[in-house]
C-alpha cells in the first residue's frame, strides 16, 4: 500500500528524442524544456541573460521579416547556409545575443527545428529553454517543481541527434538523485551524457552536425554552446513570447 | 576527385529508433533490418532456424484467428498480458519455437510492434530480421549486400526502448570497420552498446522494459533472447511471409 502511495507521488523526468515523438507523449501533464544546443536554445538562453525584454521564435524567414512591419524595436535574426539573410539584423549566431546589442529589445529568432519543437509542446504545463549556458540553473528550478518533466530535443528535420540528446542527459544526471521515474530514452541519454562529459566538444565530433557545422564555418559557435553555466537565466514562453522567469 | 568517388561508393549504416520515425528515411534505398528483441524478431530467428516453413506476422490477434480458416496447417501464436489466447496453439515464447512444435509448419504470430515496422518498411529493397541470436550471421550478409542498410528498431507503441537500440548498436559494432557511413543514431546506438556489452542482460534490468517482463514472468524468455550467435538463419521477407534466406 504505502508502495503505491509512493508510485502516485513520484515524479516522472522522460526524455522525448525529437519532435516527431512528442504526440506519443500526453505534454499536458508535463513541464517541457526545448533543448536545441546548435544553436536556438543557446542563443536565446544568452540573449535572455543578457536583458533581452523577449524573443520570439519562428519557423520561416518570411514569418520573421512580417515583424519589419510591426515595429522598429524588433530586431530581426534570420540566417540560411550559416549567412546573415539580406535585409535582417543578425543570424543565429550566440555571438549576436550580447548584453549590447540585446539589452531591451525583442528580438524575433527564425529557428525551423526549435519552433517546430515548441508549436507541438504549445499544450505543456509550462516551457521553458534549456541549453548547456544554463544546465544548474535550470535542473536547480525544475527540482522544486513537483511536476513531470519532459526535455523535448528539437533533433535536426525532426530526427535523432546527439548533442540535443547529450545535453537531456545532463539534465538527467542533476535530477536523477531526486527520484525521477525515468524512461529508457532518459536512460540512455544519460548513458551517452556519462560518455561525453569528459570532453563533449570532443565526443561530439564525430556526429553528422559538426560535419555540417564545420562545413558553415561556425565552430567558434560550436565551442561556445557547449559552454556549462555562464547564464542563470530560465526563459519561459509566455504567449509566443520567450522571457525570463522571475 | 578521388575522394568523391570514394564517398559516392560509400554506403551508409543508419538507425531508426522508432518506427514513428520510419517516414524520414527513403525506404526503397536500403535494406531494412526490423529489430524486436523482446521477443518477436528472436522467436523468429529461432522458429526459421529450427525448420519453420514460414513465419507470417500479423499486428492483431483476429487476424491471427482469420489463418485458421485458411488451412490445419497453420500454427498460431497468439499472447495477451504474457498468456497465451485461449484457442491458440501458443504464444510469443521464443520456447515454442522449437524444431518438434515449428519444423515444416507455417507460423502465424501476433506482434503489434514488429508487424507496425514491417508494414512501413514494406517498400524497403529487402527486409530482413535481426536478434541476438543471429547477430554475427547477418552482420557478415549484410557486409556482402553492397547496399544501405537501416536497422529499425520497433521500440515500445511506437516510442524509444533500449533493447532494440543496444542490438542496432552491436550491429553496427560489426559493420563499422566497413567504412559505411553512420548517421547519430548509430553512433549512439554503437556507444550504448559499448556500454552494455559486457553484460547485457545486467544492463537492461534498469529500462522500464525489463520491469514491465519481470512482471509478466517472463524473465526465461529475455535471457533466452540475449544469447549471441545462436542461430544462422535469416528470415527474409517475401511477400507476406518470413522464410529463411538462401
Amino acid at each position: 500500500m504505502s508502495k503505491n502511495i509512493e508510485q502516485q507521488a513520484g515524479r516522472s523526468a522522460h526524455v522525448c528524442l525529437t519532435p516527431a515523438l512528442i504526440p506519443l507523449y500526453k505534454v499536458e501533464e508535463y513541464i517541457v524544456v526545448i533543448i536545441d544546443i546548435f544553436r536556438a536554445t543557446s542563443s536565446i538562453c544568452y540573449g535572455i541573460e543578457n536583458g533581452a525584454e523577449a524573443i520570439i521564435p519562428v519557423s520561416q524567414v518570411e514569418e520573421c521579416s512580417a515583424y519589419r512591419e510591426k515595429g522598429l524595436d524588433y530586431l530581426l535574426a534570420a540566417e540560411r547556409d550559416g549567412k546573415v539573410v539580406d535585409g535582417f539584423d543578425f543570424g543565429n549566431s550566440p555571438f549576436s545575443y550580447t548584453a549590447e546589442k540585446v539589452a531591451g529589445k525583442t528580438v524575433v529568432l527564425t529557428t525551423t527545428n526549435g519552433t517546430h519543437a515548441l508549436h507541438l509542446s504549445r499544450s505543456a504545463k509550462k516551457i521553458v529553454i534549456g541549453s548547456f549556458l544554463n544546465l544548474t540553473a535550470l535542473s536547480a528550478w525544475l527540482k522544486t517543481q513537483h511536476e513531470n518533466i519532459l526535455l523535448v530535443c528539437a533533433g535536426w528535420k525532426n530526427n535523432f541527434n546527439l548533442e540535443d540528446t547529450l545535453f537531456a542527459g545532463a539534465v538527467i544526471e542533476q535530477l536523477k538523485a531526486e527520484g525521477f521515474e525515468l524512461d529508457d530514452a532518459a536512460i540512455a541519454a544519460n548513458d551517452l551524457f556519462q560518455l561525453g562529459k569528459g570532453d563533449i566538444d570532443e565526443y561530439l565530433k564525430k556526429t553528422s552536425h559538426g560535419e555540417r557545422m564545420k562545413k558553415l564555418g561556425i565552430e567558434k559557435d560550436i565551442t561556445f554552446c557547449l559552454q556549462v553555466d555562464i547564464t542563470t537565466a530560465i526563459p519561459v514562453l509566455q504567449g509566443e513570447r520567450l522571457v525570463k522567469l522571475v
